[in-house]
């Protein structure tokens, strides 16, 4: 089984196709939260990177019956510094033991020699002064494919080694993405070089259903390429961006999954873990502290929407 | 004075355009430091960490009367986590109480909303739970732009708003860098829709001198290239990798400079810092406690050979 079909699995036992985006920001965090790292840590980075840490515990907690995994946005911990990664590192650990399928959303890129090492850090073992340390938890990895194929290369080798897998930023969600990526209005946008490399590399990769460890992130906001993406790759998991805040809808996903009810699992962030300031949830739970119930309730309804519109599309698949 | 007039000043100063690579890989580490790591931390990450904090210190010493600036490549220490992080920072502070000008090359991207958070993290103050922290000593930061402007505005801002600049990698010095971004060989190649681009974000923050606080990157291995962008970018500086391990000669890097003998900095990294190692050096500093001199010495002779290939090629600024 591929780290793929471990994440089918997941999403086949929650009957849920989506991922939680852990991206916590200080600005949104509840004030008991915020408070109480204060006091132990005074107004520092090592407070807001505890804050965040324990954020993420209460939604980890919540949501983790419901979704099939989660997604750091690495930005989110860098932010502060050390401090940050280890928020980023014990948010991880939870996760996992929570059974959770963990997407590291680093968007990372180098080339030869230094791809190699990033490829240790996010999917492999850390080189130690003897022998390495230990393999890094999470199970996917996102990765920006403009430096070409010797700098996605050595991240397909942890993935193989390690039984992780990658998405590979073939066409995002932004306003400017068709600047570099190219948009539908041309005869070869540069996307559609980028799929077929993805493509041949995703078919080298598959497991026994089919699906490969090599995936793909397709923003939710151009549903057209969307259906063209999914004919391009039929053996990639589409990583897709940009429902919900970004304003993808649950209709606008569905091009992303193919016939099966498969190859797609949707994220949403801010929506579900700053669900509790939400004036949807607020009435119903006035207390900040109960921002864990605000974010479970958004997760599920998102889940129920996902659902609709897939047996709408008549892709629903007959299990779930 | 904007951060590359900064750099200009201490290019100047030295009458060197280059830049060392602080890219510490724990396998080519002088033993001794190694052993001491090692008794303070067992075989642990904080220990390879500590031994590469070390080991730049040594290298920072030897070179920092030769050299102008340096550059960090974020993956050598991230390998570590968050003990890899703090070995960044730290060198950071070290190369910039030495008045050396601190490039993070961290290849960051994202968008709107996370390219901020990179932005800030980076080149910015992180937002604490009261207030904001202490800017980001480093003064550049090299970002990918396969995500189009929306992606690189955020990291703009930050460069206005606290004197730093940007390397945008628009062709890189890797074999298969034409896949994505194109080559010569095509009519309209991508990075000459990203070079136009750079050139025209340029424009708008140019200093007194007419250099501007957004740069590029371009790579010595393609010497016909740099020639075209140098011409597409009158006004950014370059930040040029591949000269040296990566087979580019300093006749190479010559086109990346604009005739005035400015607007290039090119990068040495292992032929420098694992100098020690190196046959050349190796029977004149057979003591591997000298690794700095090694360092130092070949630091200088790659200096010689830039001023001899600038003097040929009649760029060689008269004050140098």
């Amino acid at each position: 089984m591929n780290v793929t079909e471990s994440l089918i699995k997941n999403i086949n036992q929650k009957s849920n196709p989506s991922v939680v985006g852990l991206d916590p920001r200080i600005g949104n965090l509840p004030p008991f939260l915020k408070e109480r790292s204060l006091q132990k840590f005074g107004n520092t980075l090592q407070a807001a990177a505890d804050a965040l840490y324990h954020f993420n515990e209460g939604i980890l907690h919540s949501i983790h019956t419901i979704v099939p995994a989660v997604k750091l946005q690495m930005a989110c911990y860098e932010v502060y510094g050390a401090f940050g990664v280890e928020a980023f590192e014990r948010t991880v650990l939870l996760a996992k033991k929570l059974d959770l399928t963990v997407i590291d959303d680093s968007k990372r890129n180098d080339i030869g020699s230094t791809a190699e090492l990033y490829a240790l850090a996010h999917l492999g073992s850390p080189p130690l002064i003897e022998g390495v340390g230990d393999v890094n938890p999470v199970d996917f990895l996102t990765i920006n494919p403009w430096l070409g194929s010797d700098g996605i290369e050595p991240f397909v080798q942890q993935c193989q080694q390690h039984q992780k897998g990658i998405f590979i930023l073939t066409k995002t969600s932004n306003p400017s993405s068709a600047e570099f990526q190219g948009d539908s209005s041309s005869d070869s946008p540069m996307f559609r070089e980028v799929s077929r490399y993805v493509h041949q590399l995703s078919k080298q990769h598959r497991g026994q259903s089919g699906y490969s460890s090599i995936g793909s992130v397709v923003g939710a906001t151009h549903p057209g390429e969307a259906e063209v993406l999914r004919s391009d790759m039929p053996y990639c998991y589409f990583l897709v961006p940009g429902y919900g805040t970004q304003g993808g809808t649950a209709e606008d996903t569905m091009p992303c999954f193919n016939q099966d009810g498969y190859g797609a699992i949707i994220n949403s962030s801010r929506k579900i873990c700053f669900a509790w300031q939400d004036p949807q949830y607020k009435g119903k739970y006035p207390n900040p502290e109960d921002y864990g119930l605000a974010a479970k309730e958004e997760s599920q309804r998102m889940k129920e929407e996902l659902l609709q519109a897939l047996k709408t599309s008549g892709k629903l698949p007959s299990n779930w």
